[in-house]
């Protein structure tokens, strides 16, 4: 059965690194003796993995980066939990493809091992990176991704500010192109906020309401705390 | 000679559609009796040709939409100018591939056809759009573009909110990011700035300055109104 936890961003205006969603990592790596950490979308992954390291030691959940494996896919195979690490989803997914990590990581997740993302660790929990907001900088040989739920999600999600005088397109317009060519649903996932996803169950958390698109419906903003696991169901 | 004319954005606070550079669009196109226009970024192909036709009416420029071609390729080959106009770059990118346009365009571009771009039709001149800010919506066969220049431009430069509390990557972030990469320098084009390239020169016009991004070294701001021909130089 999987176990998702999948976060918005480790940021949040006001508080440390992943802070503010500490007691929901707690519960999900219940029992857990040490998580693998996937630091592939940033550069610098000794840096990365001390952060992490750092921001969860108060949960007392250890922290091991794959990137010191000799067999990354090893490492993936014999994990207790995974946190799959924000930054940018395009090197996060060239680099799991790169190093064949793609089919071991769905298949741990589906089989029951605690998987978190964060902000592009979450879109990688998706059909595709196709609702990123990250910048194309590698070419990754798809966008498919890990296909552990069957809807999108946007991290980050940003409301438009009325006062801006920018003529990029804003997040919700971003999110419209999307439909106009893909039938897949979209979470729009503010900061703060995250999905809990328990085998065929799914619950919004956080301190922020959701905002759902969807093709040919007026997208619509659902509660924090709403058991939405509807967005699991087969089409 | 390559006749090129790349705008950061067709829209700019206060300012109506290509209103800001319609002058710059008049001398770029002289002598042209019809341009041929390039919709694929946005979804709605009528709709935009009737706005950029009415955008450019003062000009006398008159436009004619590459959607109305029985065969695109002809249309390119017999163009006096051409105007790839803003939208997905994703989406834009694909279609052309799909159209099998990229090379025609080009060989067109570096013969002397005057083509303009902006924002996404400007992301095309580049060698790859791994500078874009647009949403991987639609998936291309590759991200290289038509390679009308030998440097990366990222339209819509947008300064750091100092007042924002969102915690996605600033432009800048994502710039950096891009360089971590790759080597090829990025030229941040503000919106109401563009590019004039005639052969070999190359200057920037509009008013806002520019910043340009190089691997290794800290980003520089340039004035508009300068000549920024080493930007076409051979590394």
């Amino acid at each position: 059965m999987r176990r998702l936890l999948l976060i918005s961003s480790s940021r949040v205006h006001g508080s440390g690194f992943l802070e503010f969603c500490r007691e929901a990592i707690s519960e999900h790596f219940a029992g857990v003796d040490e998580v693998l950490f996937v630091p592939y979308a940033l550069a610098d992954r000794h840096e990365y993995e001390a952060l992490v390291a750092d921001a969860l030691e108060p949960t007392g959940i250890k922290i091991r980066s794959i990137h010191h494996a000799d067999d990354p896919l090893e490492a993936i195979n014999g994990a207790q939990g995974i946190f799959v690490g924000g930054g940018n989803s395009f090197r996060l997914l060239k680099t799991l493809y790169d190093l064949d990590l793609i089919g071991p990581i769905r298949e741990a997740a589906l089989r029951g091992v605690p998987y978190m993302g964060s902000s592009a660790g979450t879109n990688m929990a998706c059909p595709t990176i196709r609702t990123t907001n990250d910048m194309p900088i590698v070419e990754p040989p798809s966008l498919d991704a890990l296909k552990l739920i069957p809807f999108q999600i946007n991290p980050h999600y940003l409301d438009a500010d009325p006062n801006s005088s920018h003529k990029g397109e804003t997040r919700m317009q971003r999110l419209q192109e999307y439909l106009e060519e893909n039938s897949v649903p979209v979470v729009g996932l503010r900061e703060g906020s995250w999905l809990e996803i328990a085998g065929e169950t799914c619950w919004l958390r956080g301190n922020k309401d959701m905002i759902l698109f969807r093709q040919g419906i007026d997208a619509v903003e659902i509660n924090t705390g709403s058991d939405v696991s509807f967005l699991l169901m087969p089409k």
